[in-house]
């Protein structure tokens, strides 16, 4: 028989600190939690020229392979190792390495849009939305991308207002509802985490192998 | 040394689940949770004749003795029972009985603006705010007071649209942002539950006396 595991789904906009919640939980359980991003499951456009690719919507749904998102969190739910894609933004194509996903005990599916996909979410056990708003998340994102991504202010704002602020309004923004718990103000919040840490360490203690 | 206690926040609209999800939160830590209503503070108001009361918006912060309420959450925090005010709806003004409330290691604080009081805030260890869509909470609410409360149609509308939906707006719903988590969908919400209930359980563990 297959091993149980607890699927926790960890979504919110650009910048709301999602990476931030699950990263201090890996850290709080070191070896017993597997991360699966949904930015690394971007489609792979192997039929598209480098300027056609460039032009692509990244912040809508139809730009990730959820499918086989869905079907590797259906392998790790069986105890299965999964080779997760890699996603090359300077060529925004998928890279050809992979790397391995191991089926811990607990699972962490991070993304922007994984509450969007009533098929995804059905494969999430607890569905936590990071809730912050969008002045700030803003200004995270303008920070990240001029210091760590070399970008313009000029480009960023396009990109904002052209696809990111848009897409927000149409997907993530709505997709909220179909979250079980809002963690309001970002991933430092410490009552959130004190709760899904608590949740966490009663499911291990409570199934244990 | 006064024991420690934990204090929890349950805040949401009328009719969004809030007395649902503290009920169940009471029998399953039975003995040692104590509850507190913030709408037994409402003002005693012997200054008034009945139809001044009649004409008092209910649904406002200044309805509400606060100040006491934050006095008696105090003394339970050391360590000392309180004496609740009763609040008679009929006569809209306080009754001469109190109820003891026992200092027990988990104090549930309800109430429809308990996050809107930043005073109140402070006295709050966790803060959750239930989250239910406005159409669905006027359901419940019309459901109530036509069958628990003998009213008419036309008496509920005319206090919805008069004070319950202009307050919601102005003092409900900008206090989510007060919240540490915010439950989506009701008090039936069973992943709220179970982190609810685990923080709980882990305080318990914790802070044995």
């Amino acid at each position: 028989m297959a091993e149980d595991r607890l699927f926790i789904g960890i979504a919110g906009g650009s910048g709301s600190g999602k990476t931030t919640l699950s990263s201090r939980l890996v850290e709080q359980f070191a070896g017993l939690i597997s991360v699966v991003s949904h930015d690394d499951y971007y489609k792979a456009h192997d039929d598209l020229t480098l300027e056609e690719r460039q032009h692509i919507n990244y912040d809508h749904p139809n730009a990730f392979d959820t499918d086989l998102l869905i079907e590797h969190l259906r392998r790790l739910r069986q105890g299965e190792a999964v080779e997760c894609p890699e996603y090359d933004y300077c060529i925004h194509n998928r890279k050809k390495e992979t790397h391995t996903i191991w089926p811990r005990r607990v699972v962490l599916v991070e993304g922007i849009l994984i509450f969007e996909n009533p098929q995804l979410c059905r494969e999430l056990d607890v569905k936590v939305f990071v809730d912050t708003d969008n002045d700030v998340r803003l200004l995270r994102r303008i920070s990240r991308d001029l210091t760590e991504r070399g970008r313009t202010l000029a480009s960023v704002e396009e990109q904002y207002l052209a696809t990111v602020k848009p897409m927000h309004e149409q997907y993530v923004e709505p997709s909220k509802k179909n979250a079980d718990i809002i963690v309001v103000g970002g991933g430092k919040n410490p009552v959130a985490f004190a709760m899904l840490s608590g949740l966490i360490e009663k499911y291990l203690a409570e199934n244990k192998i």
